[in-house]
């Protein structure tokens, strides 16, 4: 039996790291074997699980250093019927590499935006004068380089490898404990696990309108793990929230706090229920 | 007299027309003349004010369609004595730009990643086949599509002129309500207006530990009109929250709810209170 699953492309990056981590962690559970597929774009990876094109889809949600996916957040709000199944926590290192032999040569830095904001610091402390220029995917930044000796790129020690790419400095990472959030979702709500998470809309500009749904789950003494507002893109001031909630609640609290919710949101859309696997780069 | 204002340039970008639209509204309200000074990152703008280079800083804080632009909420917290003296409401427009005759003779198309999220939806209508490649600025991606008549810029109408470059199609934002918040920052707290921005951090993992701060204001009536979470960057689930609120209430009830604030949060930092100025691009 076999499982497809959807990503971010293409080899080498985070995304598709999370993806082969996850289809080890299914093969050692004796889980159906997973076949990934790389897709172009975070949308586009949910979308081909929303018209069935795979079981499953990994995509990141927040990153310890730079916060919210917010491209995640609105496609799983705006796509009906996608439920979280697991939550994935990849550590993240960056490295430098270049062609060139040292780091005085160094002009230019290619990256991901994610990643050059993760090494923002060192960046800053290191090469203050070089020109730091985005690329699509860390893998393309490593293209880029690859006949200019006066330029470096940030990549994972993955995609180096892959690529077959000199290591210039390791572990350039800001923080020590970085780290991405990955969604594996499906079509059907995950079932049990010790996290939810659910997005709702307020009346706009009301006094209070957002204390009285967080009062609902502070009553039950259920825990608030994050909140993020994302726009609803229609003018400034109108906000979806989304909530990661500590569940582990027993199902009748929960049911009664998600029908309180009701009462005081415009519209409520529940993720489901998950647990959270920690898992190592492959 | 002159005021120096430190923004995020080259010419042609956003932040640029929201800095001459606002030098424009000093000029007409009787206040110094400015003059605009161009640095090459929203971190960099706000060091400049930090370390007393240039009198005021603007600073984009948030788009209607794209959410928070985390790094000057960061830059903002990480700084010590920086405070907002007004916010500037700017409308966004975005025009396809290309050397090329015809839409369907285009490959690539250039652009800020915040410009090509905002007209995401017309690229996928519109150009479902081309590649998106990110640059700094709008300004570099009409300077990068010069010698190929295959690839299109996405700029505002105002770099197009600047940089005599040709529009193939106007408005192809995917929101009609567009626009982006300017905070206009400076050393001393503004004084009065209709708004209070500040920032907290709470306990970590404690159930409610966010509903009682946002309590103190509900139970005075004071409107929430946005709140943001971003990571602490030191572990996952560590959160500095952001609340912009309705002021307009009398300065004593206030001051309690800010002294109720500091007993329920672990650092309270107040960005003052300020009006907000609907601008019009230059």
């Amino acid at each position: 039996m076999t499982v497809t699953i959807a990503h971010l492309g293409p080899a080498g990056t985070n995304a598709e790291a999370a993806a082969i981590a996850f289809a080890r962690w299914l093969d050692e559970n004796h889980q159906p074997t997973a076949i990934l597929r790389p897709y172009p774009s975070i949308a586009q990876t949910l979308a081909a699980l929303a018209r069935e094109e795979v079981s499953l889809a990994i995509v990141p949600v927040e990153n310890s250093t730079e916060g919210s996916v917010g491209i995640t957040l609105d496609t799983v709000w705006e796509l009906e019927g996608l439920y979280i199944q697991q939550e994935l926590v990849l550590p993240i290192t960056h490295v430098l590499i270049s062609y060139g032999s040292s780091l005085v040569d160094i002009r230019a830095v290619y990256s991901h935006p994610q990643a050059l904001a993760q090494c923002q610091q060192w960046l800053e402390r290191s090469l203050p004068d070089v020109e730091l220029i985005p690329t699509n995917s860390t893998s393309e930044a490593i293209q880029d380089i690859q006949d200019d000796p006066n330029a470096a790129a940030i990549a994972s020690p993955r995609a180096a490898q892959i690529y077959r790419a000199p290591v210039l400095v390791a572990d350039i990472q800001d923080y020590p404990g970085n780290c991405t959030r990955f969604w594996v979702m499906g079509r059907k709500p995950g079932g049990d696990g010790s996290w939810l998470s659910l997005g709702f809309s307020v009346p706009a500009n009301v006094p209070g309108a957002l204390v009285k749904p967080l009062e609902v789950f502070a009553r039950r003494n259920i825990n608030l793990r994050r909140i993020e507002s994302r726009p609803t893109k229609r003018s400034l001031g109108e906000y979806i929230f989304f909530l990661d909630l500590q569940g582990g609640v027993d199902r009748l609290t929960l049911q009664e706090a998600l029908a309180e919710l009701a009462i005081h949101t415009k519209l409520v859309k529940n993720f489901g229920s998950y647990p959270i696997i920690e898992i190592t780069p492959p």
